[in-house]
């Protein structure tokens, strides 16, 4: 059995028993019931993926997995290709705002390099080249079915060697110029919508070259007629290395019993292909932010997760799940540290009643 | 002249310049144009209020206002009116979401008691009562002009007391048992919407309580007729003293150029009132969170402010602009710490076009 395969035999269901003593304790601190919302919700689902009643807050790390895209080639971006590369050594020179924006919420930053057009060095760079860059998706497949698995496994290698290193928190990130294309076809394809409803503008584009782009999409769901039925289909044909890596730390961590905080638009797109190879990846994921890409917001609200961030951003990188970690182990510490309606003498609702009854 | 008029005479603007350089500095930065939405624009905001092109994070208090509420003897509130003051000593023991929320994100907490119906003392409290509870807004006005102006100014004296021990960014919270019927009753009456469109459940009311509760209001309007008009005359007949001192911490804050951060439905309501008494304050409040209560929307909506965090929560204290605080430090980090295009040696979309027309 392949890596693929026996990750995704390996992943279970939530721990009913560690979810239900949380909530039975968030219902005894010193607030009105589900008053601090999806912080609640978040505690109590983190308490479930981790099996402790009341989990402590520990190691974060953001995986960002780096790729280019042959679709670049018909115009459907406003940079460079160039510019994946020279954006994974702003990465490891820390100057990128996913270095600050982890370096601010005490989260390490691994980069991977699971798919970049040229030849990559550096310290700390995790290279995992499966193929350098995909084909262009406008004229046939991204990729083989071979090389997603191998990307996918690329991934599950990451995430599996950061928790093994003691990372207790993943986030997914992303960074390949193009990849709003891939992601807004995986999107279009799976959730079958049209192209239209799921592509927005990815770093700026005008409108002259978003009707581009989704005519670009159009054409590569023409030519490859992917099988929405088969998320590895779609993932190959018309998808990205970065994204199956990006599935790939998913079902690692959702293999793992490790909670995987699902950055943008992008990640987003390797959730969704991450649930279609397994219905309970969802189970593990905590969403971000909502982005501006259209197809963001329909990607989480398939999976049936809820963005804490509404901030409008649209940078990708891990950016927004990066912000979420510090909300996560807000979450954590409330249901840890505050104190409970007995602890600190204060009346409950049940009093209030017992009183209006005298 | 009053404390309260010499303040409103100190608020000026905001300054062009520092704003201008940095949104001039957030474009050199290496990342598409906008791409981290909100961020970008808060850094840019206290800019401006501070009159720095790159303004250094600082230290940060959140302000808790408490005070009782003469309207909980109609029964609009799931919890006894003593919790005000229950709640109080656990703030002061640190045992509350908002001490557990501060410590999280590095900020200060202080308590004042600016109108709590029973005696209270403790280590940190700050005593600034003006009457012990509001009258029943439901028979009555809740207070007179003169006991509003001065818990107005009370906010104030505390906001500048915080301001000169070094305290860079202020927040508002509260804590009132029966402050969101206070707060619904304001945000009708400023806003000219039914009072069915701004009430909400508050702690956890049930129909036939929500239904009583929008009576209440609707009652108390109409017994009061405030002046929509006169915003101190409004918040004297049917407001509260905690929102009050929230208005007066808001305006104090304007006048001393120093960014405030606003909390959920009854911090809102108080940033109305300050917005009520000099068109100029909104400029200095950064929204945190969106409230489940609906008269929240409404009232960020009229201020042209944009929250960020969207978690469902009602809680008040000032915990959800405790987390909004996490946002700002990384705003200003990203202002500060980013490599731009140049010193990253990433192509910028300037590049792209000289490539495509080549």
């Amino acid at each position: 059995m392949g890596k693929l395969d026996e990750t995704l035999q390996r992943i279970g269901k939530l721990d009913a028993e560690a979810m239900a003593a949380a909530a039975e304790r968030q219902d005894r601190l010193s607030k009105p019931k589900g008053a601090l919302g999806v912080l609640e919700i978040i505690s109590i689902k983190v308490a479930g993926i981790l099996g402790e009643p009341i989990p402590e807050p520990g190691a974060k790390t953001v995986i960002v997995m780096a790729a280019d895209h042959g679709v670049v080639e018909e115009g459907v971006s406003l940079y460079p290709a160039e510019v994946t590369a020279q954006m994974v050594h702003n990465f490891l020179s820390g100057g990128a705002a996913i270095n600050v924006l982890s370096r601010h919420v005490g989260a390490n930053v691994t980069v991977v390099d699971v798919g970049v057009a040229s030849d990559l060095a550096g310290e700390g760079l995790v290279v995992k080249k499966i193929a350098p860059g995909t084909a262009n998706m406008a004229l046939g497949p991204a990729m083989s079915r071979e090389q997603a698995v191998a990307a996918i496994e690329a991934g599950i290698e990451v995430a599996e060697a950061e928790i093994s290193h003691g990372a207790r928190f993943l986030a997914t990130g992303d960074m390949g110029i193009g990849n709003t294309t891939a992601a807004s076809a995986i999107t279009a394809c799976l959730s079958g919508l049209d192209p239209l409803e799921v592509t927005g503008r990815g770093t700026g584009i005008d409108d002259a070259g978003l009707d581009l782009k989704r005519r670009v999409i159009s054409e590569a769901l023409r030519v490859n007629c992917p099988d929405k039925n088969d998320a590895l289909d779609v993932l190959a044909k018309v998808g990205g290395l970065e994204i199956a890596g990006i599935a790939g730390v998913i079902l690692a961590a959702a293999a793992a019993k490790c909670p995987v905080v699902i950055d943008g638009f992008i990640s987003a797109a390797g959730a969704l292909v991450a649930a279609g190879l397994h219905e309970g990846a969802p189970a593990f994921m905590i969403a971000s932010h909502l982005s501006v890409e259209r197809g963001h917001g329909v990607i989480l609200e398939r999976l049936g997760l809820c963005p804490i961030i509404h901030a409008e951003m649209r940078l990708g990188e891990g950016t927004g799940a990066a912000l979420a970690f510090s909300f996560i182990d807000a979450a954590l510490k409330v249901l840890r540290e505050m104190a409970t309606f007995d602890e600190a003498g204060v009346s409950g609702p049940e009093d209030a009643l017992e009183k209006t009854q005298c």
